[in-house]
């Protein structure tokens, strides 16, 4: 077998090839690792409750492009995704760490304009910045944040504990970050063609905040918990409703049904698709970045939340071997791919 | 005032100027936030044990060369240098997760021989990989770590606990990373230059080995517990031993006295140096990546470990107006200025 042969692309294994190889080959040293790789956020025991680790890294040119992208919102959305991670384990978002890989094209502004973002999403979620490392790069920005939580441990959520029959709930709206992207990929377009023209971004500020200022739903979470409602299973939604989806009936073993007709689209993320010749249902199943969360509840538990203005009932848990199944507005079935976001 | 005048290039305010406005800028909102930003680690409550939490990037081209630097030793080196930093907070390690930022110059077995690093220095320090994000990278590796460690409250050790009158030790011996890496970046001139030529390392294997497969000393904060010694006050040496010298001084409000002839340089690092017109004594002061551990004890408990091997006594605090002076072998007395690595 030559060298050549030996090498495999990253590309050919996928993002979730990567994860399961790594994790296969990770062993447990400590009684006080109580989850780890595959979840979203580690689950470290701290006598009693359960400390939740979670960790995020954002590239320039692959996470985000500075052209459209302010460095305040940008140390925001760092921050919110890694509260995002925690949220999405039940659990109350704690302390961070901020490690910055920086180019000498940042000045000292630039940074504290990235760290007032920062602070402001400290601020919002309630979470200390403990610690960090702050470093040189040799081309472009690298952020990587930890973010710690706690939970009860009787409150913790996993994504693997959703049971047959439960009602599939998401919060908020979905496809919104992904169309407003695809505006703002536009409108740089526009203008390294003509600097003069000013981006037109009026009639977009929905989308177009969905993508450059997401937040994190502790108010769901917080909503829940003051309702005593525990999620039987919960996962954010980073990469796509349909991924997911894919990653709670895996981790589950369940199978699910959902309906079209239940999705929730906002009418600019619908409207805007539409003019840009986009599948406005294929945004809300595979765009991502909408760091909405996707949870299941007992019959029971949805009845307290069935009018709840922000949350939707999609669909429900099926027996495994009924697989993922999309129930058209036509009343046409079709299975569900996860697709996930292609890094590599 | 111009836009060109609002400018502040990092490189004038430097790393230590940069992580102090950071730190300024931080509020505390949780009660289990023990310790922020400003020591090895930052400490986070965890009813009756504390846990400690600490962070490091490491960039392509910044931090390392895979010119010369195998995969293997970069993965290990990544978890060493952060379970340096839990020992430096007199800690026991507990999880890692790993973030990497990847170009698709890198196969997958190319992060296999990475991830082989990482584990083998999970085991050795008995540490868990619990989480991470993998992801892409527009250019180069980017590896953040963030590391867990346990310890009881009253073990916990901070950089700012140093008294007068204490002795100051340190483990193992100075500069060796340091004069390696000059060896390996010289035998890269000569590859470069001539590619038919072999480097060069017969001789080097110690410090060569110094800079590629650095070790956390857990070994010293386990025997330390044994014996029931808990240094006053303790941090790791990265940046050079002045640098971590001053950071000690500063927080702890004490000054310090050294000398020239006690500091364990090894003899391969020094005759190499020599050979390469460093100064050996300049190389253990601000080489860094040494990864020892320098600590404060109280005379007593230095009785205990004076014949230790691997541990040096290399001068004792002073009152804080004596600021830090080096006494040389010829009895001159010189003021040390901290230095730091030079990232921006």
């Amino acid at each position: 077998m030559s060298e050549q042969d030996k090498r495999t692309e990253l590309s050919d294994l996928g993002e979730f090839g990567l994860i399961d190889r790594i994790r296969k080959a990770s062993k447990r040293e400590n009684d006080s690792s109580v989850l780890g790789i595959g979840d979203d956020a580690a689950v470290i025991d701290a006598h009693g409750k359960q400390l939740v680790l979670s960790t995020d890294m954002l590239m320039e040119g692959i996470h985000f492009d500075l052209a459209y992208m302010p460095l305040r919102h940008l140390g925001f959305k760092a921050v919110a995704v890694n509260v995002s991670d925690i949220a999405a384990m039940n659990a109350v978002p704690q302390q961070i760490t901020v490690s910055l890989g920086l180019s000498n094209r940042f000045s000292l502004q630039a940074i504290e304009e990235l760290y007032e973002g920062i602070h402001a999403a400290c601020e919002a979620y309630k979470v200390d910045l403990v610690g960090g490392d702050t470093t040189a790069s040799r081309s472009g920005l690298a952020i990587s944040i930890t973010a710690t939580g706690l939970v009860e441990s009787s409150k913790l959520v996993k994504r693997s504990t959703a049971k047959v029959n439960e009602v599939i709930c998401v919060t908020g709206d979905l496809g919104g970050a992904y169309v407003g992207l695809q505006v703002l990929a536009r409108e740089k377009q526009v203008y390294l063609a003509n600097p003069e023209m000013q981006p037109e971004l009026k009639g977009y500020s929905y989308i177009v905040g969905r993508q450059l200022k997401p937040e994190a739903r502790m108010d769901v979470i917080h909503e829940l918990a003051e309702k005593g409602i525990k999620p039987t299973s919960m996962i954010d939604i980073s990469d796509g409703l349909a991924s997911e989806l894919m990653h709670i009936s895996t981790q589950s073993k369940v199978g699910a049904r959902i309906y079209e007709a239940n999705l929730p689209i906002d009418k600019e993320t619908y409207d805007t698709a539409v003019t840009m010749n986009l599948d406005p249902v294929t945004c809300a199943l595979n765009g991502g970045e909408d760091y909405e969360l996707l949870f299941t509840l007992t019959k029971e538990d949805f009845e307290k939340v069935k009018n709840h203005p922000d949350i939707s009932s999609i669909g429900y848990t099926t027996a495994a071997d009924n697989g993922l199944t999309l129930v058209t507005k036509n009343d046409n079935e079709v299975k569900l791919k996860a697709q996930g976001w292609i890094h590599f």
